[in-house]
């Protein structure tokens, strides 16, 4: 797949998503204990946005290799979103009843049964690194995940966009707080990729900001989808309330092509430039 | 300290926390962000019960090396120890308002900051095992920390002791509630001790040995001493209310009895023993 092309992009992705979904089946197997609750918010059929993003770095750089190093990795990236959502849908937390078109966790279950099916994934993910990639790999991998997830990353955002830390209310401290919050786990997916390929050098350094780019394009169309419920809102404004609808989307094509650009000479970039395109092409 | 002797062990004692509390300090230090609430949790003198063990599995085995890996186990161990009383302590799951003397997490700040909190140290132990350890340990280290902590370890003691499960109304099904919930992780600091000196046949074989008898006698000691409070408890009976205090006791000083026999003929094993004993002892 050298060049982008739809049907590649559908072939391909078919492919990843169900060696994917089957890496997940296994990895939290029905006849684990707590599996139902476990496996509850993780095989709803999400997008598995990040997943496919690890996939493609992986995959738009890699020379052949018998064992796929971005599988374990794909996985440990959705355990720890998952994790993030079903904490994040609590009552203290955004109160959310439905996600996916089903009750929440804690509303299919109850409070606690999320607060540990959170704490569990949230372990398992780094179970999965540490035990599925060679140990000259795993620890830079973990602290990466770690970073990206934790309060220098993921949960720093969280912190942000609860209002702890003081108001965000300018476009560069909101950019900030999507940056850690949705941006960092999304680049750390592609920095992963790179890694799964061998990849330390030039081609990591090119995908990590693909990464970051495609993050903060994602987030700029999710403000724009979400610009009718931005009405009344707690918390720290919308991109669209503080640059326009107009600004906004030119940012988000922006980050687009530049993310673009910079993989388009890699060895096969398909993937990579059809989820660069799908991120300001949805509509949902 | 080849014998065992009370002053040597508060020498030794005072030596280790010292040496422990500082890297915790400079683990999660002021500086970060996030860093007031994960630290107020972390750094509130707790026993250090299960980091004490950790260094005590480690120093009585190793034979001098300059880089102190038991430090950061233990630090990551205390972590995980840490985030599961932050989230145990929620109103959806115990509903404490005090613990160690001061209010709980979610009263001195919030619910939402108390969830987070818990995410954040749990990262973070992962992280710093992936950060402080050399390569070729750092994978098993963490794969037995996180089998140890998550829903087939602590976590899956906690569904239990929830009655996510099905009733848990026998000594056996108590026995492994507590072995898993409390057991594991105790068992599991032992276990990294071990490693941390280099171990890893009939030496760390013993301490693991060791730490699940001390994580068994530890929780019928527990029993007894909240004996009192036991009445019209939920969940799970007590060992005291199933055994009786004298046999609960009777099985408490067995454990403790062949633990010291464990490791009686290790190199130093005076900290071992003493905190074995101190298990029994203790009346609080």
């Amino acid at each position: 797949m050298g060049t982008h092309d739809g049907r590649d992009f559908d072939h391909w992705r078919r492919d990843r998503i169900q060696e994917f979904e089957a890496f997940l089946d296994r990895a939290v197997p029905n006849s684990a204990p707590f599996a139902s609750p476990m496996r509850y918010p993780l095989l709803s059929g999400g997008k598995r946005i990040r997943p496919l993003l690890c996939l493609a770095s992986c995959d738009a750089i890699r020379i052949g290799r018998d064992v796929d190093l971005a599988l374990p990795m794909a996985a440990a990236v959705e355990l720890i979103h998952t994790y993030s959502l079903v904490h994040d849908d609590l009552p203290c937390m955004d109160d959310d009843d439905e996600r996916r078109g089903r009750p929440t966790v804690h509303k299919a279950y109850t409070q606690a049964t999320a607060v540990l099916v959170g704490d569990a994934l949230l372990t398992h993910a780094f179970r999965i690194l540490a035990s599925h990639l060679p140990s000259a790999m795993a620890g830079e991998a973990i602290v990466k995940l770690a970073d990206a997830s934790g309060h220098l990353g993921m949960i720093g955002g969280q912190v942000l966009d609860m209002g702890l830390d003081g108001p965000v209310d300018s476009v560069e401290r909101v950019t900030e707080l999507h940056a850690l919050k949705t941006g960092r786990l999304i680049r750390c997916a592609c920095e992963l990729g790179a890694m799964a390929a061998g990849d330390d050098g030039d081609l990591l350094r090119r995908l990590t900001r693909y990464g970051e780019l495609v993050g903060m394009a994602f987030q700029l169309v999710d403000d724009i989808l979400d610009a009718d419920e931005d009405e009344g809102d707690r918390g720290p404004p919308s991109f669209v309330k503080l640059l326009g609808v107009e600004e906004t989307a030119r940012r988000a094509e922006d980050a687009v092509a530049e993310a673009k650009e910079l993989v388009r000479d890699m060895p096969r970039p398909g993937p990579l430039l059809a989820l660069a395109e799908f991120t300001v092409a949805r509509k949902v």
